[in-house]
């Protein structure tokens, strides 16, 4: 990982002293750095362990490194793992283009260092990423959505950037396309796993945590509220919607709607949704052969749907 | 053209309603697309138009069209080419991630056929624009900008995508490195001359054009300010810095600042100074052999400097 950082911090030099200022904010407020993990662990545990996968781990950070400034706009967000966000920092506007720069590393390095596949398996993730955000946007103000299209949002907004990462560092340690497509699946089920993880954990899913109810307050609808509206009654389904509807930024209705989805099992439903991907998630881990690195994947999986917040 | 258009919309489809209905609108207030015309024209003037002329054409549409969508976010434009921006209709968080999605197709599309000298090409062309805006944004507020510093930020923010333009035509048509270096020559000064016209328009450089001086409101140093300063005393220099400092949001300030650099020959400066870099441009055209493309590109370096909007 000391290996990594270094290449990182390398990848993002540039002579505008401003975008260095940056950068090196970036460096220092890093997250857990998951992402060139599930790289490194892929690699390893799907072969030999070569630069490449280096280069897939950079690329991969890069580009979602990119994609948190971009959401910083996005989102409109004013804090970030809390640090004030570039874009509370340096506006929108600054954050776009820092954003624009390091995806423009990120390409210069694979084609550089001629990773055509890898840069391949990351475009492909960044365009699911982007339309997964899109799709949830369009959906966002209609309280119809169904579990598929749910799955649809997520698989493509979260969960491809993990399967990328998988893949990716399959393809870095010269598996066959097989292999390939296996560690794809793999990520993807991990990612979907997470995510329904992070949904529920906005509804009081762990012992430290209070219920947000950020999801419902902002009307995105997520699997626990879409199971307990699919199974109610007609009349109770139509009652809630309209209740959500008319005041979603009341504490007192979100406070209801929370209760009545702890209630209705649609907690204890998406739970069970999550353990069934990670099951097989670990089933997919299991055609590897035996290796310290699969171990830690397992134990990375496990680590991702145990966490408090 | 016509056969480009089907490509360029083709490359933008996507499963998400609210995409395609973007993308639909970019389609249709399109402008004049001069850069897939210089990649075609570059093509055509350097050997063999193929298959790949219209990947590097579609490749560098679908990155400007991001760029000029990431652009309104940028500049918080509310209209632009008369329409409103798709950042006023859909805001900006819509506009980020069509942004990206853009992008990401423009990767798709070149990895898919292989097209990675292309690739390479544009990439860095992002590069250059993005620490071109953040060097001007960086030295925005300083009153101090030298002609190489001016020269600096010109060159990556806008001749670098003109010039990517030209090396990608000579690049498809299997112009061998020297020539595709000296397209890219080309399309840089092209590029310069284009924005130096630009900065002049600002100050009423046309028959029909007034002044606006736009620039001078934002604190935006162009080349006939530059200019203008430089060759004054210091204590006039001192004034007008003063003057600019104190109150660029008023008129009759505005007016003043550009009464000074008419009267001072930055206006004449500038306009010297763009056609040195058309000839120049000329100059590396006419070590092409002789052919209609040819022609046609002299034609459009023409078209590009005498403008009037």
């Amino acid at each position: 990982m000391e290996a990594f950082e270094h290449h990182f911090r390398e990848s993002m030099r540039s002579r505008v002293a401003l975008l260095d200022k940056i950068t090196h904010y970036i460096v220092k407020r890093k997250g857990k750095q998951i992402r060139p993990m599930f790289v490194f662990l892929c690699a390893k545990a799907c072969g030999t362990f070569t630069e490449a996968a280096h280069h897939g781990a950079a690329l991969v950070e890069l580009l979602h490194t990119a994609t948190l400034v971009h959401d910083d706009v996005v989102d409109d967000a004013w804090q970030r793992r809390g640090f004030f966000s570039i874009n509370a920092l340096w506006k929108n506007k600054i954050a776009v283009l820092v954003g624009d720069y390091l995806l423009s590393r990120g390409l210069l390095l694979s084609l550089d260092h001629k990773q055509y596949r890898l840069l391949h398996l990351v475009s492909d993730a960044v365009r699911k990423m982007s339309e997964g955000e899109l799709l949830q946007i369009e959906k966002a103000r209609r309280l119809d959505i169904t579990e598929e299209v749910y799955y649809e949002i997520i698989r493509n907004k979260t969960a491809s950037l993990i399967a990328s990462c998988c893949a990716v560092g399959a393809a870095a340690s010269g598996a066959d396309e097989d292999r390939i497509e296996t560690m794809r699946a793999f990520g993807e089920k991990v990612g979907i796993a997470f995510q329904i993880k992070d949904d529920l954990l906005d509804f009081g899913d762990s012992e430290t945590g209070k219920a947000k109810g950020g999801d419902i307050k902002e009307r995105k609808l997520t699997l626990p509220l879409i199971h307990a509206l699919q199974q109610a009654p007609a009349g109770e389904r139509r009652k809630m919607k309209s209740l959500i509807r008319s005041g979603s930024d009341k504490p007192e209705v979100v406070e209801e709607v929370i209760h009545y989805i702890q209630k209705s099992g649609g907690i204890a439903y998406a739970r069970k949704a999550m353990e069934l991907h990670v099951n097989e998630a670990i089933a997919l881990l299991d055609t590897l052969p035996e290796s310290e690195s699969r171990e830690s994947l397992r134990a990375l999986v496990h680590f991702t749907i145990n966490r408090t917040s």
